[in-house]
């Protein structure tokens, strides 16, 4: 039994390569830096561009971080599409692949669908995968997705698949929701997560179970940190100085600071790239975030370097 | 040498078995109709429920059109996905089949992104392709995808492929931006269709070459027959009676709407069947709309009966 998800998880970002097609290489490196500074794997997520991956070449990459050795039982990788075949094909291989759970993006192409059509389509992919090893993580992003995920969604479902929706990553960015989503659910081992490490330390002290940040990318022994020791009296200190580095990144294109940074103390460039439509920083705002970053005494200790 | 796109389009509903299969003998039959109506065939659209369609889905079908015998010259399929590689695979399946064009969505999923960054969307997948036959219209449906496309990037993308980059469908619902639209490009060459028969009849009178229309699947003959008699004494009389049947559907879901529509007038209750997340009509709905249709003198005539 691969023990459930708990803590801090980084969605995890994809390196590519200058033709664009995914690193596996890097890829795993990454992973194992980060599985060695205490987070765990949501790879796929929002800040891995997975959305900009097509299907195989998400389950090559997968494929590809199991064959180097990185452990299945810490990842959560992202499987929601639009399409429900690819959904049920991404979700069925993961399960397989012995993958602690799914991070399940809503299909967010069509705007405006009811909680019956949602509720429709949760449920078509848990009973055409069939697993019971299957643990779906509902995956709420309203500012990106634009299908919000609303609590009677999630209390149907959990009342239809009690084994199967283990939990709900919160990205609304709203600490009220995710407060509501933990005292309606959290009883019935209904894990919440908070969707950046903002909310970490109230997310726990309300009975949450972590989060699941882009920020745990570049930052992730001091986000599991406050998360190993958020009973301690240094707490919110720890919390106050999490915010001020997620502040510094927040102010730009985030998936593309956070590369440039890792580019920056990796000494290895390529991890610059971005797949569009995104775009890269301009050389000149890496350097204005690397000082920023240094100012506040930020670092990424024991980042491999460019192989 | 495939003749060039115009006149009317429907984004063909695609019927589904009970099990949520893409019934493939239901939509070449569909097809066929809106051929003989007069109207060209821009399947996969967003009417097409094409983005709730796996990419092998999409393929699979497409096969079997052109093995069941319909022309691919009278086709403009959907290509756009969120993801490169995937929206690459269909865009030269495409092309590869001999269809007229595609549709292309932006990569939707990411938000407040830049014009640089769609540029580079628009301009790996055209170089990827790499076939000079690839003729691309910009789906231009903000208010589904919520990622515009600006008349600048339009500018600089036919300045860059002017071969590859043939038009537009605007589906803003915004008359100004379609007139704006063939304001800036027609001239070169750009092929500008509204994206409902709502603006055909000023999208004509102003320069443009059609529309592609949900709609276009349930009274194909009448819009098609005010483009081929737009500038007859009537034509006003002629669109006022085509907005009266548009009025009567989108009082409802479209989609659902328009399939009820069809498995009425073809007495083949499985077209009603749609995929999550979108839901059917309830019966007392599709009755509702049936009645309302008759009151306005609508039918459906000549649509093949259940097999």
């Amino acid at each position: 039994m691969t023990p459930r998800a708990s803590g801090v998880l980084a969605p995890v970002v994809t390196p590519f390569r200058p033709d664009l097609s995914p690193d596996a290489g890097r890829f795993a490196r990454h992973c194992r830096w980060l599985l060695d500074s205490g987070v765990g794997l949501a790879v796929f997520g929002t800040n891995s561009e997975a959305n900009s991956l097509g299907v195989d070449e998400r389950i090559d990459l997968l494929e590809a971080l199991v064959a180097a050795g990185v452990d299945p039982g810490r990842m959560m990788p992202g499987t929601g599409t639009c399409a429900l075949a690819d959904t049920v094909k991404l979700t069925a291989h993961a399960v397989k692949a012995g993958c602690a759970g799914v991070l399940m993006l809503p299909p967010f192409y069509y705007k405006g669908v009811t909680d019956e059509g949602l509720f429709r389509s949760y449920a078509e992919v848990i009973e055409r995968v069939g697993d019971a090893r299957l643990r779906v993580y509902l995956y709420h992003i309203p500012p990106v997705s634009q299908v919000p995920l609303s609590l009677a969604l999630i209390g149907r479902l959990l009342k239809a698949y009690p084994q199967a929706i283990a939990g709900v990553k919160d990205s609304s960015g709203d600490w009220n929701n995710t407060k509501a989503m933990i005292d309606a659910f959290a009883a019935q081992g209904f894990d919440v997560f908070a969707g950046s490490e903002t909310f970490l330390l109230a997310n726990l002290r309300h009975g949450g179970k972590g989060c699941i940040s882009a920020t745990a990318n570049v930052n992730p022994a001091a986000i599991h940190a406050l998360y190993a020791h958020w009973r301690d009296a240094d707490a919110d200190a720890r919390q106050q100085r999490l915010d001020a580095v997620r502040a510094t990144f927040q102010k730009r294109p985030m998936i593309a600071a956070m590369k440039a940074a890792i580019a920056h103390w990796s000494g290895d460039a390529a991890w610059k790239t971005v797949r569009p439509p995104l775009v890269d920083l301009a050389d000149s705002e890496s350097a204005a975030l690397v000082g920023e970053l240094q100012a506040i005494g930020f670092a990424m200790p024991g980042l491999a370097a460019a192989p």
